[in-house]
This record gives structure tokens, sequence and C-alpha cells, in this order.
């Protein structure tokens, strides 16, 4: 019974697995998409969504049937309950992949993203693809110092967001509200997308440190901070 | 021992009618701080965020130890688990509202929101509010007729998060950048607000009917929809 019982636990996390190399790909996708303008490629994006989304199900239907049956204790439920949390998460990073490839399909065949913004969106897109390669890793490997490094690279995003800002304050601008509205939407997308790899992370830290949800958690984001002159949070 | 049990499910479920009257009062008071300029009424916001956070972490560490002492089957077993979904989703729209009262902190004294989209905003934090105080309501009394107007509320959320992308997008816009930057986030961190409202409220008719998540999931918000021109989803 504990055998079938820790394989069940092991297909949970290969699950989560899964789920995050679908969204990490989605994320690397919608960005080629939008910087393309390649209808085709976004589409694409937005029907693999639902792939992600049964799995989250599959996954919580099974972490359930697992409490139910077998009842875990200390550790062990933890392990199950914090799968769940993550599985949220992952399912929600896949909506903002979807959301960029919505952008993507809706400006076609114009591009959203103007040509001086296309190396800073291409970052962070890149970014958010290895935030979230990174957290499969993490996942896997249960790797503590990995996980503090999504800390690091979740830094650099902020900094890509601060510089998306700068460029849409400029006095220069001169893309019009739509696009401003549009790469403002995109920059929040991104920021998201890489702050739920780094919670995926953190909880995986948890997991194995015991250390306080207090100061793991990544859901509270300064987006607000990014904008220049902002105060700090 | 069952009745023991009992009195800590309901006391969970007075938890999350608490978090859920906070952060209703939480996005009302912002967009007031907001609307007004108000940065004493903002810090207040900010600063009271803190307790729906620890009211969350309680709930969950008890939602857990209910799990490990009690080991819940069936129906009493998924009530948990919505638990703490629904917190979640109450914590996130607790970190929302501090968004508005941050945003209202970093304009002041200025006004993030200008005079001709006042009404408008203002529509957006009441419905937010209304739909908050709804959704603890569908806790209390798990009426099913109740969570099911949140969607038609929500459908108003969605024309007036409309009718500000017509305002940005009209060619006699006269606010420059930064103030559609800001409109922008703002329009999405109330139309993410109501979205969590709705999902709390779904979750409630997921555990007395049964119904599949799928048709109750309310995480995929259509917020590019609503801009003008957008192809629905």
């Amino acid at each position: 019974m504990r055998d079938a019982y820790h394989e069940e636990l092991d297909s949970i996390s290969d699950s989560l697995v899964e789920m995050a190399r679908l969204v990490g790909s989605a994320i690397g996708r919608a960005t080629t998409a939008m910087l393309d303008s390649d209808l085709k490629l976004a589409e694409n994006v937005i029907e693999a969504d639902q792939r992600v989304d049964e799995l989250q199900h599959e996954l919580e239907a099974r972490a359930i049937a697992l409490l139910a049956r077998q009842q875990p204790v200390a550790t062990d439920l933890r392990i199950v309950v914090t799968s769940l949390r993550m599985s949220a998460d992952l399912e929600r990073s896949g909506d903002l992949a979807q959301h960029v490839a919505k952008l993507a399909r809706l400006r076609y065949p114009d591009r959203a993203v103007p040509s001086d913004l296309h190396a800073t969106i291409l970052e962070m897109g890149q970014l958010a693809q290895r935030l979230m390669a990174k957290a499969a890793e993490v996942i896997i490997t249960k790797d503590v110092d990995l996980a503090l490094q999504l800390e690091q690279d979740d830094d650099e995003m902020d900094l890509l967001h601060r510089t998306l800002f700068q460029h849409l304050m400029d006095d220069r601008w001169k893309h019009g509200i739509e696009t401003a509205v549009d790469v403002t939407l995109l920059g929040r997308y991104y920021e998201r997308f890489a702050d739920h790899a780094v919670s995926v992370a953190k909880r995986v830290v948890y997991l194995v440190t015991g250390e306080h949800a207090d100061e793991l958690q990544a859901d509270a984001q300064p987006e607000i901070q990014a904008v220049p002159g902002a105060e700090s949070a």
C-alpha cells in the first residue's frame, strides 16, 4: 500500500513538471508569435493551454483521491497540499502565456510591439521561459540553491519591467496610446508569469527546509514600484 | 470528536467570511483614496492587508491540521480543500486592493484618475466591493442563485472595463501616457478582483451542486477582449 502511495506521489510530481514544461514552452512561443506577428503560432499557443487545464484537473482529482484513500499526515500531507498550490500557479502561468498569444492574434497582421521595444520584450519572454525551466528542475531535484537563483532572475525581470516603463514614460514615445496600453499589459503578464515560477520554486524550498510561508510568499509583486519615481514598498 | 470537527470547519468558514469582508472594505477604501488622493487612507489600506495575509496563514494551518487529525473523506474533504483555494482567491484580492492603494500613494498629491474617468472608476470600485460582499454572503448562505448573480455582475464589470478602454483609445485622449498606463493597470486590478470574487462564489456552487470545475472556472478572464475591436474568445 505504501509503495502504490509513493508511486502516486511521484506521478503527481511528474504532472507538475509536465505542466511547467508546457507553460514554459507556451510563453516562449507566445513571445515569438507576438514579435513575428505569426497568427498560426499564436492560435497554436491559445489552443494548447487546454492541455495545461486538463493536467491541472487530473492532478487535483488525483491529489484529492490520495488524501481520501491514504490519509497522509505530516510531510506527506504537506507535499499533497503544496502540489495543489503549485498546480494553481502553473495553470495561471498558462493563462498568462495565452494572454500574450491573444494579444498577438488581436493585433495581427500588425505587431503589438514597436521595434525599439523588440529587444526588451524578447528578453522578458526568454527570461520567463528560463525561470519556468528552472522551476521544473527545482521540482525534480528539490535543489534549494537553484530555487534561490530564481529570485535573482526575478530581480532581472523587475529591471526589464522598469526599462519598459522608462520607454513608456519617455517624452519621445511616439507609438500612441493603444501601443502604450498593449505594452503595459504585456509587461504585467511577463512579470506575473515570473512571479508564479518563483512561487513554485519557493514552495519546494518550503517543503525541503520547513521555512515559514511568510518569508517565502511570492504573490505580492511590486509592479507599481517598477514605475519610475515609485517609492519602495 | 465529530462535534469539535464541525466546529473547526465552521471556524474555517468564518475566517473566509472575515477575509472577504476585509478585502471588500479594502477595495472600497482604496478606490476612495485614489479618487480623493487621500494619502492617509491609502496607507491605511496598504497596512491593513497584513491582517488578510495573517488570516490566510492561520486558515491554512488550521485546514492542514484538520486534514492530519480528522482525515476527512468525501464531501468534508472537498470542503477543506476548497476552503484552501478560496483563501488563496481572497488573499490575492487583498493584494489587488493594495495595488490600487499603492497607485494612489505613488501619484499623491496628484490624482491617478482624470476627472472624465472618475465616474467609471468609482463604479468599478463600487461594483468590486459589491461583488465581494455577495461572495461573503454566498459563503454564509451557500445560496446558489445568489452565486449565479455574481456572474451577471461580472459582465457589468467587463462593460465598465470596455468603457475604460474606449476612453483610452479615443483620439481625444489628452491625459498623456503616464495616466494611460495607470488607468490600464487600474482596469486590470478591478477586473482581476472581480474574477476572484466570482471564483469564490463558483467554488461554493461546486461544493453544493457537484458541478464540474471546468464549467465553473473563473480564472481565465477575457481582458484582452475588452479592448475595442477585439475578437471574442
